[in-house]
């Protein structure tokens, strides 16, 4: 292709980034994509992986083959340090090929785990954003019922078997129902010296309920479903301190600790560093989440040329509050930018400003429960986990992965089993107590 | 189940102590099988995982899993340091669980690879033995094309897109007939800069032929079958020094230098170090491969309570020269073994000395070829791989994995698409040459 041709550089391989390079498929620019990671990742299935449902390749798919066949699309493989608006280049972790310069530059590095200012934190209780923490996640779950199992002490034992969620959002919600599937049911005859049963997993958060995005009749449900399948949920209670001995935190005037030696977060997200770079760089400030307040067009003020789409932008236009960080809002983002790029390029008027249409928001609960609200009808109960899961296997990248997910989690739902409940990466690396 | 009934200690939970733990579901004894990992290993099909074209999952299952309906079975895992043979003990790598006592011992620990006296070499060119080393190996040969991709030195960048094998077993020629699909194939069209085709895949035999253990007919079609998968068969080479620039062999009397920044090692095995403190505690020696010399029973020498199966012994009753180490004589042996012990309890006479039955020793290379010795046929070509590829699915051990696999099998036959080429662990991390 020639070198001429308007070169778009899209910053980050997720839903916003890769439905973007997508729509740039039959047009006459040069597409260079750039992720630090090989693979595009299913993230709304990554708490499966962590509790042994799922593979890792089946909700993820690499870039390069997900784009081989866009001939005007380039795959990059690196970490973007750094942008530099001046003249229009990125710059990369990469001694030997440190730049590339762009046009137009769409940044959708997502978000991260906000620690709220322990950082310290984050080495006792993982959080969920790529397949190493899934991995990490399954490791430690695993390996603290196989710490229990040979534990002859009772209360050490029992902190084995306690397994604390920090963040009562979809993620951490679908995190405990299926951590007490496992426990439960999965695990129920593998053990001779502990019941797994008998393990607790408490999901803790802040707010008056958990899922506080959903409308109270679906909250109420849920939290009735997780109670059912033994979730303790706790709500109203503010993590003070967590290590290697388990969680504090503080209910009403009370300080209470909870001796668990798993704890797994899920709470708070924050945009990823790469937007505070550019946000420093362009004199722009970056709201209390870190994210970047766009333009209507998603681009940013005086940088027509550049876009932040996905959970690091803050568009609030539509309705005073910035749309929620899911993969429907990154992905029409993505849409709705290449087409106010080509309009540009073809001398066309601009579109109208971004608009989502919101088509409902869903979040599962164990083996065959859901909560779905899709505005004009709220489903819960099996209807609604059959609705989750058409819509997810219809969104996954690649038909191969439809396939195998299905048949596995057909084989999951018949037998309850969760046949990649593996332990690699050893050796199994909870943080020690010091003693 | 009341504590005298008699206990049999399983060490490793491969083909040989799966197989043994199975064979005396109905008896009346305890068993207590330990590993280090939490699953079995189909190891015939690591290979895959290696080359992204299988997810760890699909080959491996948890032990605990399998043998959660068999009551008079537990599974602990733990790393087993040392045995006592005089107080009847396993010692294991655990504070609060740091012994088991056992009747009779059957250890089927295995072997590992040999670097012939030079263990620095493993850090250069890791084994293929373990779920950890197959995702090592996957990220380092995915990692290599993507340095490649942002290498602008020419030299350099040849280096990145060379791969040399050392070792033509079996195991080496299956991962450089993978590695051939993959660079020639599967990645042909994801990169922009390099052409994946132009890949050198170089499988080096210290012997006059790769796959030695078959006969000569065999060994020509296996090698013709290499090199039109454009592989690189060097034979009759010794190699000499392996460090962060590539390899350097011995050729007759000339040294000659590959620059290869990913190396891998499938050459020798040796037992396991568990099988060489088990001799010293018993005043045995092993033999040159480390394995343990055992009588016709597969117990050893002075002591009929302690039997040795699979990789571990050296049983050359039969022919006169060792069994090989291949599953089957693992499979047979850990059911043999458990007939001993089973007549033994009852008071009857022991069985004659165990008896390999071969039914043939396969090997496939690439996509739709293998060779096939089945002792009164030798079969090559796309019908000895048919052959290969039944026999593999119906020995993995659960039924979802023969579906699973058997679809990803069938995607990847008729797209040579290996969905499970991800990056994971990150960073990359081939060994950085001094400069």
């Amino acid at each position: 292709m020639p070198a001429a041709l308007h070169h778009v550089v899209i910053v980050g391989g997720g839903f916003g980034g890769l439905y973007a390079a997508r729509a740039l498929r039959h047009a006459a620019v040069r597409v260079t994509l750039i992720d630090r990671h090989n693979h595009h990742l299913f993230q709304p299935l990554l708490y499966q992986v962590a509790t042994g449902g799922l593979s890792p390749a089946n909700i993820a798919a690499p870039l390069r083959g997900l784009l081989s066949r866009q001939q005007n699309a380039d795959v990059v493989m690196a970490e973007v340090t750094d942008i530099n608006v001046g003249s229009r280049h990125v710059v990369l972790a990469n001694a030997d090929f440190p730049r590339i310069n762009y046009d137009t530059l769409i940044v959708a590095t997502g978000s991260q785990y906000n620690y709220f200012g322990h950082p310290e934190w984050e080495r006792i209780a993982p959080p969920l954003k790529s397949i190493d923490d899934a991995t990490t996640i399954r490791r430690r779950v695993l390996g603290a019922f196989e710490k229990a199992e040979l534990e002859t002490d009772r209360s050490k034992q029992q902190a084995w078997m306690t397994f604390v969620i920090v963040g009562g959002g979809p993620t951490g919600v679908e995190l405990a129902g299926a951590l007490a599937e496992v426990a439960h049911h999965t695990l129920a005859r593998d053990f001779r010296r502990i019941r797994p049963q008998d393990a607790q997993i408490i999901l803790c958060e802040g707010q008056v309920s958990v899922l506080g995005q959903f409308p109270p009749d679906l909250r109420q449900k849920a939290t009735a479903s997780l109670a059912r399948l033994g979730v303790t949920v706790r709500v109203q209670v503010l993590v003070t301190q967590i290590d290697e001995h388990g969680v504090t935190m503080k209910v009403g005037e009370r300080q209470e600790s909870i001796a668990a030696r798993t704890v797994l977060w899920t709470a708070g997200v924050v945009g990823s560093p790469l937007g505070t770079a550019l946000a420093k760089a362009i004199g722009l400030s970056t709201d209390r989440a870190g994210r970047l307040m766009v333009e209507p067009d998603l681009s940013l003020p005086g940088h027509a040329e550049i876009f932040v789409i996905g959970d690091l932008a803050n568009c609030s236009h539509q309705t005073g509050e910035p749309l929620p960080g899911v993969a429907p809002v990154a992905m029409q983002q993505g849409q709705y930018v290449t087409d106010v790029i080509l309009r540009r390029l073809e001398g066309q008027p601009p579109p109208g400003p971004f608009h989502y249409h919101d088509r409902g928001n869903m979040a599962t609960i164990g083996r065959a429960s859901a909560v779905a609200d899709l505005g004009w009808l709220h489903l819960s109960g099996y209807l609604a986990w059959l609705t989750w899961l058409f819509v997810h296997l219809m969104y996954l990248v690649q038909f191969q992965n439809r396939v195998l997910v299905f048949v596995q989690w057909a084989y999951c739902y018949f037998t309850r089993d969760r046949s990649a409940r593996l332990i690699t990466h050893q050796p199994p690396d909870h943080p020690q107590p010091e003693k």
